[in-house]
């Protein structure tokens, strides 16, 4: 068998951008049976994200937040899906920028990210609520 | 075999942003032979985009066109790609920013998707004609 | 094998928009040897990206790194994360809108791309230095 996938839960997250690599891993045990292939991570949701970024300054993710809500403000006069909150279509707009998924080479039985890449969860919603992400594991067993 | 692969065409459709699922799935009865595995869809233009997000509401749809015209405007002053017209370098934005693919966990022959999730195409074009799209099927057969 | 996986290395670029198709090809002769699957290309980097855009006339690619410059400016008065200098944050805001990774199909030994498309390396620093790329290809072999 070359391929694994299963669906984890990402607990429910602030408003923010947030390093959830050891959450997940901890959820993956196979990983480490594939010795080289991709690994997909994708988050079932529209007004939540999946991206890589910097794993190590927490800052980056402060900024990363104030700055997308600049370039996705709440309360836009053109905004007519207003009915579920002022943060609910700012989200929509920030899911289809950063993305619902993300793809990552396996190498020896490890994500194969930089020195500097964690995977983050970008939770758009005020209260989001826990988060499911499909993970499809397809390469090489050992 | 594992592998599907397969040339799709959508519909010319106006600029903005075009729930598909239905017309995608429609010209692709090979998804269900596969019972796990993943499948990808890739758009053969640089000025349109696939995405996935909310597929209810048409005002969120809307929303997206407006707010992406923003990001995104015409005639900014330091363009100097505009031999094509004043949409087409704010459609090469747009496309940079959504990208040109999406990757769909498949799940028991069918795209394992969330509840609310439908994939989009954003014609970013006022006129872009009918649009290209490669589909790659990857998996287990039933 | 329908397996193969290498990390490759791009020269170092000024920060903008790069066409780097045939200095990937270049370095990737395997490719031919797949009939038909999907290559991903992978940055290890998170203040540079990898994107699919127009091949041909370069005034796109400075209207795109002179717009991205509008959506990620320096100097917000929000950023705390200004140690390694005003070019860092809006490097990281660019990584994460425009991505890490880019998959395309792979049809008869060739990228299957558009007649328009290129790769694009997105050098998001002003320094960035040489960039490593894993690239992972499968499929079937020929």
């Amino acid at each position: 068998m070359t391929w694994f996938q299963t669906t984890l839960h990402l607990s429910a997250k602030p408003r923010g951008f947030h390093l959830v690599t050891s959450e997940i891993l901890r959820q993956l045990p196979q990983l480490r049976e594939f010795n080289l292939g991709i690994a997909h991570f994708f988050i079932q949701h529209t007004s939540a994200s999946l991206a890589l970024n910097e794993n190590a300054d927490p800052t980056v993710r402060h900024d990363l937040e104030a700055h997308f809500n600049q370039i996705a403000p709440e309360n836009m006069p053109y905004f007519k899906h207003t009915l579920e909150g002022p943060d609910d279509m700012p989200a929509h707009i920030k899911a289809i920028l950063i993305g619902e998924s993300v793809s990552v080479p396996i190498t020896h039985g490890k994500l194969n990210l930089g020195t500097w890449q964690g995977i983050y969860l970008c939770e758009h919603r005020d209260y989001g609520g826990e988060r499911r992400i499909v993970v499809t594991l397809n390469g090489e067993r050992n």
